[in-house]
């Protein structure tokens, strides 16, 4: 008997990473000490006040089903969200709520693009979008980017390479795994491009809060209304665990997100989305206001520690909490790419990161990724270790 | 512009019932009183001593990624599950903890449907399941079945139905809508007649546990290895709410469903896994147990008081919560389907049922579901205010 497995499965290479991450875990039974820049999720445990948010909920029995486009409430306070955060006046009814933003990306495939369809997007960028629209036998148009652009897309992109097939353009501002944060002009012309092409916007905005230098991040929404955003409680509301997330939707297309909720997923995590209405709540905005401050410091400790190492990071990512770095300098014959590079460094120096393989094709050789996930102190450490591994081989 | 919407989103039509539940809504916030029996979600609370467990977790900080696959000890916990309850030797490596029993679905689907082949499943069956395939590009083999194949597919079926595009066969027992439960003598020959037909089964036991009569279902996985089972936290534990199901593949799938699970929704929320490793613990047992008994006792008091008031149920569901109920006697010029009983009992009666056109096509217009998802006391004055509003109309 063969093996059953459908095309779009097979199709799906595992993720580099996990390779790493399994060697680290063996390398750690065995005693040895691994600092994680590999880890795509905060550090910090949920804020206290959203999670005595969820036990209260837990203990007043919301144990059971929500309707499919979330709690009411919850669309209500993220509604409200957008008027405090961006003073945009987005409507509760625009709004679903997601099992994570996994759940709104299998929605926005789900309802927008046809089979045989494309969806232009960055390389590198985050692995899953591609797919999302390989799942429901859709396809990707992915665009090199680089430096010059800030990794970027831009509207010259969407000129050059738009084709018959491709019918979305997906933006994400901060990008994983660059950092790099759109600005309002970068976005304009973004949305002008894709609107003379006919295309569909869709902007990922899962590492909005998360931004530096005092600069914040424009959502698509204050610019295009027909724009669809996906956004998430994971990253700088630090719930990941919860799996919640949101999509905001074009007027008219609710009802069939809702239609796809119901009989994709049912309903967000219940206790989840009680605890997401502490979110919003001064008390854990200050919380989490400190832990944006201690991500820049981070980012400012790790980037200058990587140039010296001999990494190559043209551009100061703005937002997320990831350094892409360009490792052309430190590669030989020994370690010719950066997969060998990542279990190279895994093994001599208990540094465990991301090869640039994971998140595309383009100069995905000689990039890696850094997420400064960890401590300050032992970012440091880990670039002092890493350090001393490079003069053994270099 | 025109709206852009992928076909596949569009050939969703919305449930019915969602109509019904609207105008429960508007009926009771204008205080009238709604006997709630169109809710496929037990009524009961999740039983304490796993929400216990699910505040300890968030307590201890539990609020990060769990591995895609699910955490080893839950892993672990279900595989004993099999052994204490079906005395099957399953080892944990081909459990996967899903986000529902829906993300159990969306893997299998995923995995194993081509675009373009066919599910085999019954009809009437739950409405779901024809859109996980859609979804994947995939179709539906759609079996009309009757009380005298215990509205389940008999190995005839498969035989009879069974063409070049059919690639999966999926059964459901304890069954939704019909509540029916298939025997170890009907699954052997199922499974049977699907390998001949070089296909591959799929069965869904969500409602395992809530059997009655004394009776236990049998898990296809007691029959062939070779079975994708479906199974879920949400309805014998009664953590519907939690979003929390797993699914066990044959030996060598573990790997190509980590891969989708990566992809598509990263892992299960991490305090309904914590949680719901108290679940198989006794004392919650002891509570799951006299639910059990509760539900059994709700059966045996609806169906009489059904077939009393003039609905036709031909066979005595071993399991499940619902009555799938033939109204054929009930119909008139007045009231001439389902759908439209289903709006006459609600606004007449107050009582809220669930129009058999969400199952399926085949004979949906005379057919309706009761979930006896409310209190016995509830489910007698729902017959007695439908049998009042009956007298008027017939």
């Amino acid at each position: 008997m063969t093996k059953r497995m459908a095309k779009r499965a097979a199709a799906i290479s595992p993720f580099h990473v996990m390779d790493i991450l399994a060697q680290a875990k063996q390398l750690q039974s065995q005693g040895q000490d691994i600092i994680h820049m590999e880890v795509g999720e905060p550090d910090f445990d949920t804020p206290e006040p959203i999670v005595e948010a969820g036990v209260k909920a837990l203990k007043a029995g919301k144990t059971h089903y929500t309707p499919a486009l979330g709690l009411p409430e919850l669309r209500e306070a993220i509604a409200n969200w957008y008027q405090d955060y961006y003073q945009l006046d987005i409507s509760p009814e625009r709004i679903v709520v997601t099992p994570g933003a996994s759940g709104a990306l299998l929605l926005v495939m789900g309802a927008l693009l046809e089979q045989g369809e494309k969806v232009m997007l960055a390389d590198p960028g985050y692995p899953c979008n591609r797919h999302f629209a390989r799942f429901v036998e859709g396809d990707i148009n992915a665009v090199p980017v680089t430096a010059a652009s800030n990794y970027q897309l831009t509207a010259d992109h969407i000129e050059q390479h738009w084709d018959d097939k491709t019918s979305l353009a997906l933006l994400a501002s901060p990008s994983n795994p660059t950092g790099t944060v759109l600005s309002k002009e970068e976005l304009e012309l973004l949305s002008n491009a894709v609107k003379q092409k006919q295309g569909t916007l869709v902007v990922d905005e899962i590492y909005h809060g998360l931004t530096y230098d005092g600069f914040k991040a424009t959502s698509a929404l204050a610019i295009d209304a027909q724009t669809f955003v996906i956004n998430s409680f994971s990253k700088f509301f630090g719930m990941t665990g919860w799996r919640l997330g949101w999509l905001v939707v074009p007027e008219g297309y609710t009802e069939v997100m809702d239609k796809l909720a119901q009989n994709l997923y049912l309903a967000a995590p219940t206790m989840s989305q009680y605890a997401a209405l502490a979110a919003f709540k001064q008390n854990a905005l200050d919380v989490l206001e400190q832990r944006r401050q201690v991500f820049q410091q981070r980012r400012d400790a790790l980037l200058p520690a990587l140039k010296q190492l001999g990494f190559t990071l043209p551009v100061t990512p703005q937002g997320a909490f990831y350094l892409y770095a360009d490792c052309s300098k430190l590669l030989n014959d020994k370690v010719p790419d950066s997969m060998a590079l990542s279990r190279y460094l895994l093994k001599e120096a208990g540094v465990a990161i991301t090869p640039g393989l994971d998140f595309g094709n383009f100069q995905a050789e000689h990039h890696c990724r850094f997420a400064y996930t960890t401590s300050e102190e032992r970012l440091l450490e880990a670039a002092e270790r890493v350090g001393q591994t490079i003069k053994r081989f270099s």
